[in-house]
């Protein structure tokens, strides 16, 4: 049967949620977004299923996720119906939003799309982009936005964290920073990691990869915090990666300073030919052995 | 008796709050901080009371509010007597935060220094600063930040705004723009009006003037959306200004998007003659008569 595959951009709080990945008894972005989906595809108890490209974890925000759902010809059929067949992208964004908004202030779908041929929202991405914001001594403590930053009591050494961060640029064995995981590479590119002040003075984490094995941004940006408090030096650190093997020299921060806020996607034309790219690569483990991409 | 009068810099996220003016039985920004100061110089049935800079209503936010407040020698001599002598302006921030957040998670003191001889929180300062944030259908929807940005379903246009909020700027009467209050001047100097948008396509609203009236600011954004909206046009805009009696062409916006980002002071030198200044100007109609500055 043919089916119409949907990209959903979507952004989310993550104070409330745990995590984006379904679990029993638990409230989660992906069961909201969900239960949205079966609402408007007049079938309630219909199983949708999204496939997301980042499945960030509990506290983790988001401003740029993306998911695809595949829909049959009948619930496509459905949505139409409900508007006498005027369904454009711009109609089914904003119905999808009243149905979310009418139980969830913390979730908002930025666009709805009919996905290209090939398009995987989590084999097709060409890099996810993270952010992490910490408000330390030397900054502005902004209440409003204390729910996604970080509080730090005392000053960090911005430079210092700067220069680390882009030392651990490039492809290699993440192991240090990733929570071991039978059978998961952990070979990873890391694109981008800088340290910046935005305009108030709070410190903020850009890092980019491939992809990300689990908890590897907030490893990467505990290894940065530690550089920017004189406990770890930039050498120690080059030897940790090195090392290869999970870290305690320094922690894991919180998850509340994280936000998803990037996934790039190659050209159409080359949409299916990464995913499959992707797929050769991990197929060996199984999709259930990389759980945040 | 000899008193010792402390700034205080202040940030809080208004959601929460009454607004900031003390008010039986309900959560305030000004009975959180004076609960605080009473728990600090060890008297907590002890009166202690600030003066603030702008008395922001209820789910109004800053990040730049200034507050006074003059303690007894005995006071004083009661938070040194807690550190062996050794108070200092960072050590005095420190403590107070450590006591408010004890209770509250949304108010945050940036800074208590020794004010300055001739210093008044509220009669001192040249202007306040206001911010308005509106996400319309053009811009991102960040839910992180819906606390404290007005989320607009349809598309503004910006250019056509901030050519009206300019049009508005100078020394007039906005009684069109204040909830009259009887005895009140509502001659302003509007500093500074302008529609920028940030990084995100959010709408940012910079509102600048020496004192501001009853709601003013929000009246102010509210007459631009109206614009923006295309159904006030500038030239009406301008007849309701010179009018200057209450219009209802336009509504006055919601408080969540409204936060007071600065309240700016003369030279130290300048401090008392300042004041006596505002004083002078405001003294035939009290200080009831003008609640929000």
């Amino acid at each position: 049967m043919e089916t119409v595959r949907l990209r959903l951009d979507i952004a989310y709080d993550g104070t409330a949620f745990s995590g984006w990945s379904k679990q029993p008894g638990l409230r989660t972005v992906q069961e909201v977004i969900e239960d949205a989906i079966a609402t408007l595809v007049r079938h309630p108890d219909l199983e949708v299923r999204l496939v997301v490209a980042g499945r960030t974890d509990a506290g983790v925000h988001a401003t740029g996720q993306v998911a695809h759902i595949d829909l049959t010809e009948q619930q496509w059929r459905a949505i139409a119906a409900a508007r006498r067949g005027a369904t454009t992208e711009a109609s089914l964004t904003r119905r999808l939003n009243g149905i979310i908004a009418a139980t969830a202030k913390d979730v908002v779908i930025s666009r709805v799309t009919v996905a290209p041929e090939g398009f995987d929202a989590r084999f097709s991405p060409l890099w996810r982009r993270y952010e992490y914001r910490i408000a330390d001594a030397t900054s502005g403590h902004d209440p409003r936005r204390r729910a996604h930053t970080l509080w730090h009591p005392s000053a960090l050494d911005e430079a210092a964290m700067d220069a680390a961060a882009r030392s651990l640029r490039g492809l290699h064995d993440f192991a240090a920073f990733c929570k071991p995981r039978e059978g998961a590479t952990t070979v990873r590119t890391l694109l981008d990691y800088e340290w910046t002040r935005d305009a108030e003075g709070v410190l903020i984490a850009t890092v980019r990869a491939d992809a990300f094995c689990h908890s590897m941004v907030r490893a990467l940006v505990g290894a940065a915090v530690a550089v920017g408090l004189g406990k770890l030096e930039h050498d120690e650190l080059t030897r940790i990666l090195d090392a290869a093997v999970k870290a305690n020299a320094f922690p894991v921060v919180a998850a509340k300073g994280l936000t998803l806020v990037e996934v790039a996607y190659p050209p159409d034309a080359e949409l299916g030919a990464r995913a499959e790219l992707t797929r050769a690569r991990r197929e060996p483990v199984g999709r259930a052995s990389d759980p945040s991409d």
